[in-house]
């Protein structure tokens, strides 16, 4: 097949680990006999630097005529203040909202291999199988926010569409499963979440094979970490997404393994690692590009239906985390370029 | 001294819990030669089937008037749903708000006895001694809210006036500590967190003795297992503030264990375990009562300056988790009242 890939390297180690998880989709294409067209535009701080803009207009376009779009990470010391007119987050807020892409996929396992740097007890982690659906494009994120000298407000909202179109997709994903949604709100407390409670459980029985669980934010900030095996797919509103997904990604041993997938109704998709732009490390060749390269490989299956490529490349990644090398992240010495060949080559040995 | 003490014992294991806090209370004022009187009022579910109100006027009124307040909790499966008009937790939300508790204390330590039943490794659990500071009167938990068939809305609405007194009460714990602030917010995304994050910093200026540190909510989620021992004083929120404690509580391996002080600038102070009403095992005599007496030490040292007394609670309770007996949350076969017992026994061993 023949796609179109636009890629967001961003700042700090994007560009490092972007550019090994184009490498591993080029030897994949190579392999299968695919046409990737990659092309590549600012976002973040580098954009602000060339254009003045978080998103620059030509980025965008690109990004909507794309077939998906791989992103780096955004972010860095020389744009850190929270108080600037023009920041780094807000370009990436800015095309997750441009291409509707309301739901973002977190999944969670936890290699074997690697349960030595979770800090949480090697028990705990046996079975550890989440999918985290965030909502991406609502929330707290995208409402209207004020600011006096004296009182700032930010209006957290959800319509009913919008709870609905995040449930159903959550539903999807369980059913692939194993049929199971646990549904986090703060519903004794905030009327979005009561909405949000009402949506979900009218939804839920459109998908009668699929059991619903609800659970507090509180209280699921605390299941995490004593029975994570428990739960399947975890569906949340973005800003209780956004803090329960960094706890989880806490349990991997490292964020540098984690990718996500953000997806709408369109067929552009969104992938990213879930790290940040890692400004100490950057420009050193030492970023651990797993994140990115399973990023890529959701976006295979996601964007471009190529499911046996995209299970080929996580286990390639599976197959360098059990055999080594290793980035220092996750305690060995090798630098980002050593990894991406590794999983090139194990591209081979798995397939 | 004399006082008066106000006890909520509120719904499920609320009324097991406060007993034994209040025999702990008069064992203390007995040996001190204290008189403490005690007068009990409903909250939550039970004053809902009483009285129609969650927080009814003779609760209020008997609260002001005190020195203190004790309260168990609130809430159980007969009033849990959350679309209802009047519900146990709106009683717990309007008892702070008009008595202006604004700072949430939440101390979390891990008895090195019971490490074992933390989810987190050992080695992560050496030397973790934090006191969270969770803003407790404002933020989306008492903005304005609104529903329509199709949308809902919440605001969070903080005023310079709200974080300042917070970042104060922080500020002057840590420096009876180890000096040491982190701030956490959601600067990069939130107004409100904007306001909190300059505010915060302003107010730091006063406090050239102690260190602050910024933190994005969901990195500090992540922290908060992976390098625990680091923080001393956490400042934050409301609804963060709920997340993360709930999240640390998990560490301490029960949240039976843990106490709670909610101060204001007024000297009636609000003493609550952070359990909830547990109902799976209310009526049983089985809940473990330390939560709630820590939360009466608590009382003691920061409503009534009774601090030698308050020491003597901890270290009693202290010893009780050393050598036990333990209920069951944490391993053991003892109920409420033989722990209860066994910490007044313990008040002559530790004086
Ligand atoms: C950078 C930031 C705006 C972003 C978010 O909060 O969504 C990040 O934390 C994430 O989770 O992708
Ligand atoms: C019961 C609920 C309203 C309450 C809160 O969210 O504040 C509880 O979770 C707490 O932390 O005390």
């Amino acid at each position: 097949m023949k796609a179109r890939i636009v890629t967001l390297p961003g700042d700090g180690v994007g560009p490092e680990v972007l550019d090994a998880a184009v490498a591993v989709l080029e030897a994949v294409a190579e392999r299968a006999g695919h046409t990737f067209e990659f092309e590549s535009h600012l976002i973040g701080g580098c954009a602000i630097d060339a254009t003045g803009e978080p998103l620059p207009a030509a980025t965008l376009e690109a990004c909507k005529k794309a077939d998906a779009v791989l992103l780096g990470a955004v972010g860095g010391p020389k744009w850190s203040d929270p108080q600037a007119k023009v920041r780094p987050e807000q370009g990436l807020l800015a095309i997750r909202a441009a291409l509707g892409v309301f739901a973002n996929l977190r999944p969670l396992q936890v290699h074997p291999a690697l349960a030595s740097l979770s800090p949480l007890k090697n028990e705990k982690l046996k079975n550890v199988d989440v999918l985290f659906v965030r909502e991406l494009t609502g929330g707290a994120y995208f409402g209207a926010k004020t600011r006096t000298t004296d009182t700032a407000t930010d209006e957290c909202k959800y319509t009913v569409a919008e709870v609905e179109r995040v449930t159903r997709r959550a539903f999807e994903l369980a059913r692939e499963r194993r049929q199971h949604v646990t549904s986090v709100d703060k519903a004794n407390v905030l009327e979005t979440s009561r909405l949000w409670r009402s949506t979900v459980t009218r939804i839920a029985a459109e998908y009668p094979d699929v059991k619903l669980e609800h659970q507090l934010v509180d209280s699921m900030a605390m299941l995490l970490l004593t029975q994570p095996s428990r739960y399947d797919v975890i569906v949340t509103e973005n800003l209780f997404g956004d803090i329960l997904t960094d706890e989880a990604a806490a349990l991997a041993g490292s964020l540098g393994l984690l990718p996500s997938a953000s997806l709408g109704e369109g067929k552009v998709g969104l992938y990213e690692p879930i790290h940040g732009s890692a400004p100490d490390i950057a420009g050193q060749g030492v970023a651990n590009p797993v994140g990115a390269i399973l990023s890529a490989a959701l976006l295979l299956r996601h964007s471009l239906g190529l499911e046996i490529e995209a299970t080929t490349i996580e286990a390639a990644v599976n197959h360098v985390l059990s055999n080594g090398p290793h980035s220092r992240d996750i305690g060995g010495k090798s630098g980002t370029a050593e990894i991406r060949d590794a999983v090139i080559a194990a591209l081979d040995d798995v397939a």
